[in-house]
C-alpha cells in the first residue's frame, strides 16, 4: 500500500466515491425496471395472472443486478485505492449493467420471443465480459501495489459456469425461449445458494 | 466483534456499502411514485379535488417506505459487519420495497377497487416477511459475533400489531376497500406516534 | 455531546444515513423533473423556442431544490446525532420536496395559469413549513445535548423574507400568473446572492 | 487548511456531501437515459438494427457524463473543504449535467438533424462552462487557504481541446450532423485514451 503523497503521484484515489457511484448506478438501474411493469387492463386475478411472467422477469433481472452490486462490493473491498484504468473499467461495467432494464423490457414486450431472449442472454454476456475487465484492472492494480492476488477458486468457477449457461442460452432461445430463461435463472440460484451454504463452514473452521 | 483480518477470513464486510446502497435503492423508490401522479385535465380547484384520492396514497407509500427506512437504520445500526446472508436478505427485502410503487399504482388505476387494495395490502405483508428474514439474518449475526440480540419488546409488538392490521385488511378490502385502506393507515400511524413519545421519557430516566 | 453508548441509550444514531438517504432522495428529485421536459414536434429554432418556459420552470424548481439541499446541508452539519424526531422530521420535508417535480409539471402542463402558479406557490410554502419543523427538531436536540443554538439572523430574515414573496405569489397568481413567477424567481435570487457577497468579508474579518 | 473551528467560522464544510449529492445527480441522470430507448415494434434482428443508433447516442452520453464524473472526481479530491461558492458552482454544473439526457432524447426524436446534434454540441459546451467555473471555484478555494493551484497542463489541453472541437461541431452540424457527431465522439476518446497511456509511465517513473 503506497502512502497518502505517493498516492496522488501515482494518480491513486480512495475507493469511497467509485463506491459511492457504483451503488447509485445499480441502486437506479434496480429500480427504474419496477417502472416497466404497467397495471394490467383486466380487473381482480385475471389482471394479476397476466402480469406473473413480467413480475418473474422482473425478479430475475433484480437478482441479476443485486447479485453483481454483491460481487462488486467483494471485488472492491480488496484494494483501497483505485487507479484510472479501474475507474474507467468501472464505468464500462456500469454501461453494460444500465442496459438490462432495457432488455429486460425488451423481452417483457416481445413476449419472450426467440430473439428477445437471445438479446437478454447476450447484455448479461457482456455484462460478464465488462465485469471480467473491472477484475483484471483490479487484479493489475494490486499486482502493482504489491499485494497478492487471492480470489477464491469457487468464485472463479461460479464465473465460469454462468458464461456457459448464458453461451447456452442464445442458441437454445432459438428453439425454447422458456428454456434458454430457465437456464439463466439457473446461473442466479448458482450465484446465491452456495454462498448461503458456504458461510457456516468457514465459521466451523475458523471456531474449533 | 472479530478483528479486521479475522472478518476477512469470515467474509464479513463492514455495513457502511450495504447502507449506502440500500439508502439509494429505498431513496429512487420512495422519489419514482411521485412520477405516478399525472396532472389532472380540468382546470382549477376542480382538477386538484380529483388528486385528493392520489395524494393521500403517494403519503401512505411514502409514510410506508420512510418507516421501514427508520427501522432499516435502526437494525443495520446494531451490527458493524454483515455476512453473505445478510447482503442477500437484504436484496430481498429491497425486492419486496420496488414493488410497492408499482402496486401503488395498481391501486390508483384500479380506484381503490377491493381487488387492487387486497394486493397492496399484501405487498406490504411480503415486505414485513423479507424485513423479518433480514432481523432474523442479523439476529443470527449478532449471536455469532457473541453479542446479546436485544431488540426492545415495544417494536417486536409494533411488528405483530402492523402483521395482524395487514392481515385484517385483506378479507375487509373485500367489503370495504376504503375501511381497508384505514388499516393500513392505522399501521403508519402507530409507528410515527409512539416514537415521538418515547424519546423524552428515556431522556427523563438518562437525566435524573 | 454524548458519548457512543449513551448515545445508544437516548436512541440517538449518527447523522451519516440521515445525510445519505437526503441526498439521494433530493439527487432523484430533483433530476426527475428532466423527465417531465418532452421534446418539441416543431423542429429547428422554433421547436426550441416553445421550450423556453418549460426550461425557465426547470431551472427555477432545480434552484429550488438546490438552495434547500444547501441549507439542508447547513442545518445538518450542525448536529453530530439524531432522534426519532429529527428522522421523521426530516421525512417530512423529504415528503414535501418531492411534490416539487409534480407542481412544476402541473404549472408546465396548465401553461402557467392563476391556479397552476398559486399551487406551485403553496407547494413551496409546504416545503418551506416541513423544513421549519425540521429546523425546530434539530434546535431542541441541540439544546437537550447543551449546545447553543445560534443560527445566524441574516438566514432567518431570509427564511421570513421567503415566506412572504410566497404568500404574495398566492393572491398575486389570481391576477398576474407571471409576476407571481417573478416573486417565486426573486426568492431564489435573495438566497443565491447574498451568500456569494458575505463570503470575502467573513474572510476579511478572520484574516486582517 | 484551516482547523475545524476555523473551517465553521468561514463557513467551510467538508466535501463529503458535495460529493455524495453529485454522485447521486450523476448517477441518476447517466442511468435515466436508458428510460429514453423504447423497443422497437420490428421483431428479430431488424428491430434490433432500428436501435444502432440510439444505442449509439445512449454509450455517447454516458461517457460523456462518466467522464465528467471522473473529472469531478479529480478536482474535488484536490480540496477538503467547500465554501458556498464551491456549492453553488457544483449545482450550476450538476444543473448543466442534468440537460444532457433531455438533449440526448432531442438527437434521438430528430433523428440527428442539423439543429438538434447542434443543440446537443452547445449543451456539451453549456456542461464545460458551468464545470469551468467550478474550476474556477475551486481554484480560489486553493489558493485562500495557502495551497498551490497545481492542475496538471495536459488536463487543461484536453479541456481546451474539447471546447474546440465542440465550437466546431456547431456550424459543421448544419452540413453533415454526422461529422459533427463524429467530432463530439473525438472528444471523449481524447480523455479516455490518453488517461490510459499515462499511468504506466507516472508509475515507471516513480519505481525507477
Amino acid at each position: 500500500m503506497l502512502s497518502g503523497r505517493e498516492a496522488m503521484a501515482a494518480n491513486l484515489f480512495p475507493t469511497t466515491r467509485l463506491e459511492a457511484f457504483s451503488d447509485g448506478v445499480l441502486a437506479v438501474i434496480i429500480t427504474i425496471m419496477v417502472l416497466e411493469m404497467k397495471v394490467p387492463h383486466e380487473d381482480g386475478i385475471a389482471g394479476l395472472l397476466t402480469l406473473a411472467p413480467i413480475l418473474f422477469l422482473y425478479l430475475l433481472s433484480f437478482t441479476f443486478i443485486g447479485i453483481y452490486w454483491c460481487n462488486h462490493h467483494y471485488l472492491i473491498h480488496r484494494i483501497e485505492q483505485v487507479d484510472h484504468r479501474v475507474l474507467y473499467a468501472n464505468l464500462g461495467f456500469l454501461f453494460s449493467a444500465s442496459l438490462v432494464p432495457f432488455f429486460t423490457a425488451y423481452v417483457i414486450e416481445k413476449k419472450s420471443d426467440s430473439f428477445s431472449v437471445a438479446l437478454y442472454a447476450a447484455s448479461m454476456i457482456f455484462a460478464g465480459f465488462t465485469f471480467l475487465l473491472l477484475r483484471i484492472a483490479v487484479g493489475r492494480l494490486l499486482r502493482k501495489t504489491g499485494e497478492l492476488e487471492c480470489e477464491d477458486v469457487a468464485t472463479q468457477r461460479k464465473h465460469y459456469a454462468s458464461l456457459a449457461l448464458y453461451l447456452v442460452a442464445i442458441p437454445l432461445a432459438q428453439f425454447h425461449p422458456y428454456l434458454a430463461l430457465g437456464a439463466i435463472t439457473l446461473v442466479t440460484v448458482i450465484w446465491i445458494l452456495p454462498t448461503v451454504r458456504t458461510v457456516p463452514r468457514s465459521d466451523l473452521g475458523q471456531h474449533s
